[in-house]
């Protein structure tokens, strides 16, 4: 609560709502009234924590509506992704402590199902609410919970596979379902796609048409008053192609396009639907991101996430930046490499900005593909455009490669294709929290026969890494780095080409080696400096590569030292496996080796700054140096031991 | 080479073709005589291998047709899934080697880069041949290999997410690219889902339509005898609802239905749209499986794979087995579970034969869901039904779990949702080779938190193990089982629930104590036969659980044993991993402990029987003999040390 409860915006009928519940009691008038104030309390708040915002206030009016038609909890309302939930958090018991969005302890920035009961599928990543809300349904049918299962879906979330999977298994099922689809022509960035296309036809063929029902199912659901129009309308057009076909060709009746801002036209709609759907209903309904906003609404991407701002002008508060993020410096890297080499193109599934290939598509529009939210076929397109003799890097979030593992393994892995994945936000990424952790990447990459997996240390190694796999040719190959920052270490001029499987001793020391992987080394060094100061000096290593191990380098170090300890910054299974398989396979354990491996631990860490999440990870500079002391069999005056074994 | 030269048909045409360039050289009435030659051979080459017979059927005439047409290599000819690629292998160089197809050294079952230039892009996984086409195409577009891209692909792929994602992609991009819709109303099992009956819409109504062009794109790719006819029928059906419009709705232009084994239409067709198309064409052909061979066309399956077979009569020579099949082993506990508890529901991701839910579907079939080929679906449909209050059971080949691997993360593990994973086809697999070897999910399960993962060592274990899952409401849990016969032990009665996390020890002995994760476990006992022959006598227990550890077994077996073996049928980063996070965490080798593991090599092993493979890998009861002998340091008599690491 940074700011004065008077610079809080005045919400006479908000303030009369503790639950869903209370606004049944409303007039359609006061209802259309809360959806101003509850607009006006979700900038308010955003405004002091920071967070996603035009998300939220696009579907301000969709909140309300479904609320006041919906009797959640008992009906599940699935918001995809999660992220324009703030405005369904406030109506649902959470107000209290909605300034406390995405911050440590604090409210969680996406649905969230050990947050409230209202929460009824908690989300993160998109595309899943239909498949969720099918099983609701489902489970419904089959004597499960009760209630209706609404899914709340943008067009950007709309165009990935797992989606039409859910459309099509719906629609074949043909239960009770509502899936809304929330239509901003937005997802982070403007979607592309064809689907997209189709979309924008929809409605941009004719003004918004009265609840223009196109389905023969369709008809039967509109509200009484309207229905004969629309049944007039159905002759009218009878036979014609027209809105709605693909939906309607997977089983669905589809209503729309409606004006998602317009309570008079979504609250009949939804009491009607509600009153009469028997089988699967999809609503179109179109919204602007950002709506009611300005400073959202002219932004370039509607307000999509933002800083702490200053309501009355916009102007948002960026902490200053010492350092060049990893992600600009994989863009200029890869941007760099791509001028000299007219083989390397770029593929991203809808993240031209949060990856850096906005700035490679300003150079290269013709080598950069945005695919949409499509992980599967991201990884599969560019194992084709390699096969094709380019150099495709494909650039995702470590937790959506996830998405397109399969797809690694058997078009790209099994074929050594020589696909470059750029595996951006790896390791704890801060206020996202546990959906958008970067935990695995290691270790489902570094099992796979002839991938390369590097991990930067600082944003210099990122810009070689880029580099080396510009220039590695003969199969697969993965670097990863983390979301934010580097370390200020002075740039090349130009990455240059690493050699495969190498790693780099950073300190020469004594008795204990710490073998690092990735940018823990920073915390590594800051705690070498603390035991220099007690007179022990530990060895450090950069491994640069989990696959291949550099097998010299970590049995010198195992030979030299009393102890080894590896860290990374993922989960069991990765690179600390991998170094242990070694170990044991040339019987270093037989004659003893006090070796440990930091990892990840094993539980989901809740959304805080990456700082304090690696330190609830026991993976400070502070936790290092307790290791080190641990495996030496040496106690810190006056502390207990650390002892978090991950 | 099982059968005598004098069983083969006569194959005057095709004994002419060595290469598909040689189809340049027929006409049309002698490619309609080469494809029913080709058939004949297909037939006879898979009456003695054994393999997928009836997919190949199916398209003899569009193989003939687009070898005829287009020009590979350097077309690419891109054959989804690659099960029907048998007659491509006969007209592409490998004539010769069919009657090795899917045996050891021979041919594989799918289409293969390293085996042919004619194979430019492999398969095995279903619906990955747009993305692949696309990326040739682009790649083509930017300078890269130049030559058209063709991707074939079955009705029942087309319902997997990363098709569409690929069609939404392609459409937008707009670049000439080929795909053949080859719907034959069967993917292994008729489809499931709206999609399907989408399709089966487009041709039902009405006998097929003269290459009915009915997309303004369309007509002008028609071939030109026919263009006046098809602008006319064009003219009539101007701006009605017709067929195709959800492929036009995704920016292809859609040219069908057309009788996928005539080659009057299907020639001219083909060489049209190479001749004119600037965009994406979508070509939707109707065959049938199994076609021109009566015992296959008969069969529920269309003949989709069988044994090796009389070719006169069709009957199949299937070995006796002698112990049930895990899979049947897992579909009758499941049966018995859901007959004592109505919250137990089954999804399938379009394999309910290969998983054994016909069985259950036969007895329950609303409790039962096909979602077709459509595992990211699957697996989040599955934790919305058990936040519904359900108790779901997702039966999936680890393989194809990959495609769902972030929804077990994302909606299942970090909700703790109690999905139960059924892994069938655990390990390595045999005959279809490495893009069905199920390696990888002990790793990418075990490490996730709050997952439990359990491993059958034989089929009555795996009565248990549903048993266990069955009980098991607190969060997600997964069992694994492999491919065939069990180990023909007596079964229990019914399945009685595990105590979580505890293994057992199965053999008490000395030195050495060998810990196995699944069913190696008669592996290790075969070994421990042959080394109380040399006066050695392992300990040898089953981990039962990778996740959690038997924390108590483990370390006692390390305390009580100079040597510690784990074995499992999984790569590295998965059992093994666990094992020795544990013992260094522990500090168990600080003061020295001989420990191995037994996993998976760091190679894809190529198809083969199951043992061969297993010999191959290292992991057979000699190498496991071996193994114990090397980490006690007795050298066996008269023979090489196995020193096999893997």
């Amino acid at each position: 609560m940074t700011k004065d409860q008077s610079d809080r915006p005045a919400t006479p009928v908000l303030d009369r709502i503790n639950l869903p519940s209370d606004l049944k009691d409303l007039t359609d008038r006061e209802l259309c009234q809360l959806a101003d104030e509850l607009r006006a309390e979700t900038i308010s708040a955003v405004s002091v924590t920071g967070g996603h915002l035009g998300a939220g206030l696009g579907v301000v009016e969709l909140t309300v509506a479904l609320h006041a038609v919906f009797d959640a909890p008992r009906d599940k309302i699935i918001w995809d992704v999660g992220h324009q939930c703030y405005p369904h958090k406030i109506l649902t018991g959470r107000r209290d402590r909605i300034r406390t969005l995405r911050m440590e302890q604090g409210l969680s920035g996406f649905t969230k199902r050990s947050e409230s009961a209202y929460d009824p599928f908690g989300a993160g990543h998109s595309s899943t609410s239909i498949s969720a809300a099918l099983g609701f349904a489902m489970a419904r049918e089959l004597g499960g919970d009760p209630g209706d299962a609404v899914a709340v879906i943008g067009d950007g979330a709309m165009s990935a596979g797992m989606a039409f999977e859910a459309l099509n298994n719906a629609g074949d099922l043909g239960k009770r379902l509502f899936v809304i689809l929330n239509d901003n022509e937005m997802s982070i960035a403007p979607p592309t796609g064809a689907l997209s296309r189709y979309l924008t036809r929809l409605y941009s063929e004719g003004p918004f048409q009265e609840l223009k029902a196109v389905a023969k199912g369709a008809v039967g659901l509109l509200p009484p008053p309207l229905q004969e129009g629309a049944r007039r309308a159905k002759e009218m057009l009878k036979g014609m192609t027209v809105g709605g076909t693909l939906f309607e060709e997977l089983g669905f009746s589809y209503i729309g396009p409606v004006d998602g801002h317009d309570l008079d036209q979504l609250l009949p709609l939804l009491r009607t639907v509600k009153a009469r759907a028997t089988g699967p209903v999809l609503i179109h309904a179109v919204t602007r991101k950002g709506k009611g906003y300005a400073p959202a609404e002219q932004a370039a991407d509607r307000g999509h996430a933002t800083a702490k701002f200053d309501v009355a002008t916009g102007t948002q508060s960026k902490a200053k930046s010492n350092a060049p993020s990893y992600t600009s410096v994989f863009a200029r890297a890869l941007t760099d490499q791509a001028s000299r080499d007219d083989r390397i193109v770029a593929v991203t599934a809808a993240m031209p900005d949060g990856t850096g290939l906005n700035l490679f598509a300003e150079r290269f529009p013709r080598r950069c593909f945005d695919v949409g939210i499509a992980e599967q076929h991201a990884v599969t397109f560019s194992a084709g455009l390699a096969a094709g003799g380019m150099k495709p890097f494909c650039a995702l979030y470590s937790t959506f490669l996830q998405r397109g593992y399969d797809q690694v393994v058997h078009d790209v892995a099994i074929q050594r294709l020589p696909v470059r994945f750029a595996i951006d936000r790896a390791g704890l990424v801060g206020a996202d929290g546990a959906t958008h952790a970067g935990a695995y990447d290691i270790a489902f990459m570094a099992n796979l026969p002839g991938m390369v997996v590097m991990a930067a240390s600082d944003e210099a190694e990122l810009a070689h890494m880029v580099a080396t796999a510009a220039a590695h040719d003969s199969g697969p190959i993965a670097f990863r780095y983390p979301r934010g920052e580097g370390t200020g270490i002075e740039m090349p001029e130009r990455g240059e080409p690493l050699e495969i499987g190498k790693g780099r001793v950073i300190a020469r020391g004594a008795r204990v080696a710490v073998l690092s992987f990735g940018t823990r080394l920073s915390e590594v060094m800051r705690a070498r400096e603390a035991l220099m100061a007690r007179g022990i000096s530990p060895t450090v290593a950069d491994a640069r590569f989990a696959k291949p191990l550099d097998r010299g380098l970590i049995l010198t170090l195992a030979r030299e030292h009393e102890a080894l300890i590896t860290i990374e910054e993922g989960a069991v299974g990765g690179f600390g496996s991998l170094v242990a398989q070694l170990l044991s396979d040339e019987g270093v354990f037989d004659h003893g080796l006090r070796f440990r491996q930091m990892v990840l631990p094993d539980t989901f860490i809740d959304h805080a700054s990456p700082e304090a999440m690696y330190r609830a990870a026991g993976m400070s500079a502070t936790d290092i140096e307790a290791r080190v002391l641990d495996v030496l069999g040496v106690a810190r005056i006056g502390e207990k031991l650390g002892g978090q074994r991950a």
